[in-house]
């Protein structure tokens, strides 16, 4: 990738090097919040169809980066392309998410899976970094993103979303051997996915362990901690690793943060049930934090996220021994369809221009 | 209440006495789970119409004390009553849960809500917990509860569940002052409730906190922990005090387990999302402690929940300077409908039997 890039905060954040000021994305700030995302999702028919089309993935990328001074691009695509290329029929029911029409439900369906050829079937995914790439122009940093070996589980066995993951920890409980092979199929999966990502052009990587924190702390240990951690050393060894980051992003993770600073991911993403400084003192400087308002903020007046920005500014900064190097801005989870455009814009600005003084 | 109380190793635990072995109850141990019971709701027709016939409440109460081993009866009802009383108009929607048919969208319709009359309006609460005392003749204590002032705010403004908890987040952004009025008035009526199931003969209260933690570490200290705190407080100086401990249960409050150390409650409830050994170096001995197995654990096989149960038993002791003193051995949230009645009976007798070694 021969372009320069023109704002390199965020990668600069993520080595903790020292920058103008705190770089800033958001979490799904590629969605229907947006009526220019809404234009083009009604003229594509569907959540899916957008995802597998790569000019279309490339349109609906970039349209945040239009309207706000986003310091990072997030490929447009879903955590769960790899079940889907693994055979398991990914579609979205409205108000309900993700399903998958053939879950795993034993050992003997796990057994069957195989990791997708990443230029075959899921080379929608590569192509749509590759035009990202050339449209950004150097613009931004473009980050990759796959789920988690758990997460990708959760859904793959339960079928879609949970509210009690009864069936995976049955599983967990009951047949950890069967759960391990999956997590280990998936694992290896993710890492081929992310390497072709990062292959294709991604600057950064992101791993949304978003089920992590259903976990008690010694089934995380088990079931979810070990594979962030290969994954991180596998990806550290491949081509073109050392310039590509690596963020592992978890809701509910406050508890295993310190685990997670010793995986070798580059950055830890976390959500807003923690003091960022706490999250920092925990972390103790070995990575880079991305967060963590709660997204809800967003539904706050301009004045009030204002407020909810500088407090996580400065809490990250306190607990950082007072400088604000290692913190990327972020939400702590994803946006939601009802939010205002403008306040997006009042967070971005404030997180500059709060964080440059 | 003359009664001589023949099993009171639940109240010991919660005063951090010594007993011969670790108590245990469990969250919607009276449920869906037992056929009796749902062969009592087939008769009565809904949730509801069990909750406000004491004769009923009574019956159902009593079903799992008849099968297990259990130290505590808990009253049969719901965490909405008080909301219902202000006349919200609570009804269940099947698989959606509580709703209210009118909710709370603003300050002029927060500034009409009243304490309900606890004899009157709350009566068939009070008329159960006399009943089941009566039918308990001294088997084992009786649990009265409410629902925490913020839990109760979550559904009066949102008018069901919630998944993003929007409205009443940006209540608390935007009109802090209308939310404190909510809060308020829900603290007093929630002391009144609470002191009227004690004369009614309760022998301990739980506060289910279930939505504290969706709130960051500020926005809790600000709108759930200074009412607790004041329930707390104000329940110590009541009619029966000293004699009625209260625990307060909450979701995610690994947190501020400090703070609620501290709180005045006698026990402190949590979920499975922390080893309860750090949970006891957090609170220092200051409070008894309730939990916290992971639910899901009741879907593994008898060999998966006598090693998870043994598990929780040791961390407690570990944690407590290897007593098992002030421990109530509880699930860390409630119980559900598809889970296997013998393997609550496993379960039961593990904690017994281990803990008496």
């Amino acid at each position: 990738m021969p372009q320069t890039l023109r704002n390199d905060r965020f990668l600069r954040a993520l080595r903790r090097e020292s920058v103008d000021c705190t770089p800033v994305w958001l979490m799904r700030q590629a969605g229907r919040y947006l009526p220019e995302y809404r234009a083009t999702r009604a003229r594509a028919g569907s959540f899916l169809a957008m995802a597998k089309n790569p000019e279309i993935a490339c349109e609906v990328t970039l349209q945040p980066l239009e309207r706000f001074d986003l310091d990072a691009a997030i490929l447009f695509s879903d955590i769960l392309t790899i079940p889907d290329a693994m055979g398991l029929g990914l579609h979205f029911v409205d108000g309900e998410g993700p399903k998958f029409e053939r879950p795993l439900r034993d050992a003997a369906a796990i057994a069957k899976l195989g990791v997708p050829d990443m230029e075959t079937e899921l080379g929608y995914v590569m192509d749509a970094v590759r035009v990202i790439r050339r449209e950004l122009d150097g613009r931004v940093p473009l980050i990759g993103f796959s789920g988690s070996p758990w997460t990708l589980a959760c859904y793959m066995v339960e079928g879609g979303g949970s509210k009690d993951f009864a069936r995976i920890k049955a599983m967990a409980y009951n047949d950890p051997k069967a759960l391990h092979a999956l997590l280990s199929v998936n694992t290896d999966a993710v890492i081929a996915y992310l390497a072709a990502q990062r292959a294709a052009g991604a600057q950064a990587l992101q791993v949304f362990d978003t089920w992590g924190g259903v976990l008690s702390p010694a089934m995380y240990r088990e079931f979810s901690l070990p594979y962030l951690t290969r994954i991180a050393r596998e990806l550290e060894r491949g081509e073109g690793a050392g310039r590509t980051p690596l963020i592992v992003f978890g809701k509910g993770n406050a508890a295993w943060l310190g685990d997670l600073a010793e995986s070798g991911a580059e950055g830890v993403g976390v959500d807003w049930l923690i003091e960022l400084g706490d999250a920092a003192r925990r972390t103790g400087g070995k990575v880079a934090l991305q967060g963590n308002l709660d997204p809800a903020t967003l539904y706050g007046s301009p004045e009030a996220i204002r407020r909810e920005v500088r407090r996580a500014l400065d809490s990250y900064r306190d607990g950082n021994g007072g400088s604000r190097e290692g913190h990327v801005f972020n939400l702590g989870h994803g946006m939601s369809p009802d939010m205002d455009p403008e306040h997006v814009r009042v967070l971005v600005d404030e997180v500059h221009a709060y964080s440059r003084r």
